[in-house]
């Protein structure tokens, strides 16, 4: 196991005192509790967004807290889910008196602990409204899934929600909205290698040195079949082609185009796996209008790529815009 | 070899439509010959910033073409220095009568392909004023290179030079402060696996699964040492001290501190160095008054790391912070 590491347990707690030292101006972070808060935390009148799910896919929760996305994110062990106290204490630190909306990724035990951390808000009277995001196409039950995984729209869907958030939108229209997101959108991707668990210390699945994985999950789970590798151009219609058809897309109509990297997987290759996508979208006369490329839902260092595609119209559209201000992400401030 | 590519011979040139793709707000692109410029270039009465060098460097340097940073990038081949008429182009895509600045890594093909160009550009009128960065001191002489290979220093330059040159300043001052950052700045890297030139077909080195090499250059060039696998602790130690030695940072001084990954090392990892590195400058009284953590200078798919300081006063502090809007780096707009 090649890691830049210290012991394999401590990986977790000691990158979060890393991106507290990198980003005092933003956040504050419990290193003990693996919670993540905005600095100004809780901001009056606004719901409070929070995230959270297993670590190992960063910068995905804890690089998106910050203004006009979450307001505090709780990241587990790796990829192992977040415990109800750890959810609990995110969602107080977050609670203004308008509500909190959890952003759940569906893998069963984060819905079971975000679940229960509901309810103990509840108790001390916080009122949590929670949507699921259940984007990959891939495959339908999994590994740690009933229906489908949540993958790569859950990043688009904080960002537009959280910009959403900012205007002092009730709790119900922010969750509504969140699910809009959830709907319009749909993942999936691939692998061309394996990753390791640090606590594990072997790669968690097995791929030959001329084989790919299509349709693999965040966690390494398996996806729809395992292949021989092939040109960019072919793997990513084999990626774009089942998002384009579970979501309906019809000519005329805009999307924004997601091409996520892995973990393992440079940039130069992600721009190049962007250019596959763009001529399909243009083949079938569907218009990008907003984009993003790079590596923002990853899983370790796994080497591979996911598409993610939503359905664009002038409100996500203007939330997707609006001034965001993260360690991950950033623009207008 | 596993790579999202086409053709290896067709890596840059698809890479370079994506960026166009992606990015078609902020870059004007040619991909035929390899130039990447501002939309809005030249920008009149400013010294055009330009950049180049071998791709597979990415973000580095076309990444970081925009407001607030460079008015152009002409990338090689992977790992390949531009060809003067490349440069030429981009000199003359940029020149709005107030001079241009080359910024040049130290590597003999580039310095040369550089001086010709601006030989080239003077024919034409056009003033042009180089700044070559040698920022790395793990070797004096390298595959490459006469003297320090030129490294992590260059994005910072690029950055806070921009900024400068944003103002309207004469071309001799841009210079100056080019000159400036690159005296004030040291880096060095380390690697945890080899790379693959795509039309190489197979690693440019190898490394053992318990080695690790210290002092490893960006296109794979040997360092200082090969050695056993080590905590991420020792390994920032063996980074971070001669940086700190060679340039000769004091308690009281403050620092832009650069944690940057190789390509293949996942953020969560990154972190875990940067937490080591604030240990170490806290332990010598030295604050971090700026940071960036991310893999901004890369080399293809390596996994590794490498670590920048640059020595900050006032007027470096006030250019990094100025605004900048890039594919790459984006703040204060």
């Amino acid at each position: 196991m090649k890691k830049l590491i210290n012991k394999p347990e401590d990986v977790v707690k000691e990158a979060l005192a890393g991106m507290l030292a990198a980003h005092p101006d933003l956040l504050r972070v419990d290193v003990e509790q693996q919670v993540i808060v905005r600095k100004d935390a809780p901001v009056p009148n606004k719901v409070g967004v929070i995230s959270g799910g297993g670590s190992g896919h960063e910068p995905m929760h804890g690089g998106f807290v910050g203004r006009g996305m979450l307001d505090a994110a709780c990241p587990g062990a790796v990829f192992t889910s977040p415990v109800p106290d750890q959810i609990l204490e995110a969602t107080k630190a977050v609670s203004s008196g308008s509500g909190v909306l959890h952003i759940v990724k569906n893998y069963t035990g984060d819905v079971m602990n975000f679940e229960m951390a509901a309810e103990l808000a509840a108790a001390e009277g916080i009122e949590v409204a929670s949507v699921v995001t259940n984007d990959d196409v891939a495959v339908q039950d999994s590994l740690y899934t009933a229906g489908r995984r949540g993958v790569g729209v859950t990043v688009l869907l904080e960002k537009i929600v959280g910009g959403f958030a900012e205007t002092g939108a009730p709790l119900e229209q922010v969750a509504a909205l969140a699910r809009k997101v959830n709907e319009q959108g749909r993942s999936m991707g691939m692998a061309l290698t394996s990753c390791t668990v640090p606590t594990a210390g072997h790669p968690t699945f097995e791929l030959g040195e001329d084989e790919m994985e299509i349709g693999i999950g965040i966690h390494g789970e398996p996806g729809r079949r395992r292949v021989k590798l092939a040109p960019a151009a072919e793997i990513v219609e084999m990626l774009a082609t089942p998002v384009i058809d579970d979501l309906g897309l019809k000519a005329g109509e805009q999307v924004l185009a997601f091409v996520n990297g892995m973990g393992g997987t440079p940039l130069i290759e992600l721009y190049i796996v962007y250019n596959e996508l763009q001529r399909i979208l243009k083949g079938k006369q569907v218009s990008i209008g907003r984009s993003l490329v790079g590596s923002y839902i990853t899983s370790l260092e796994m080497a591979g790529c996911s598409i993610t595609l939503v359905r664009l119209d002038d409100e996500l559209v203007k939330y997707w815009d609006a001034p965001v201000h993260t360690p991950a992400l950033r623009w207008g401030v």
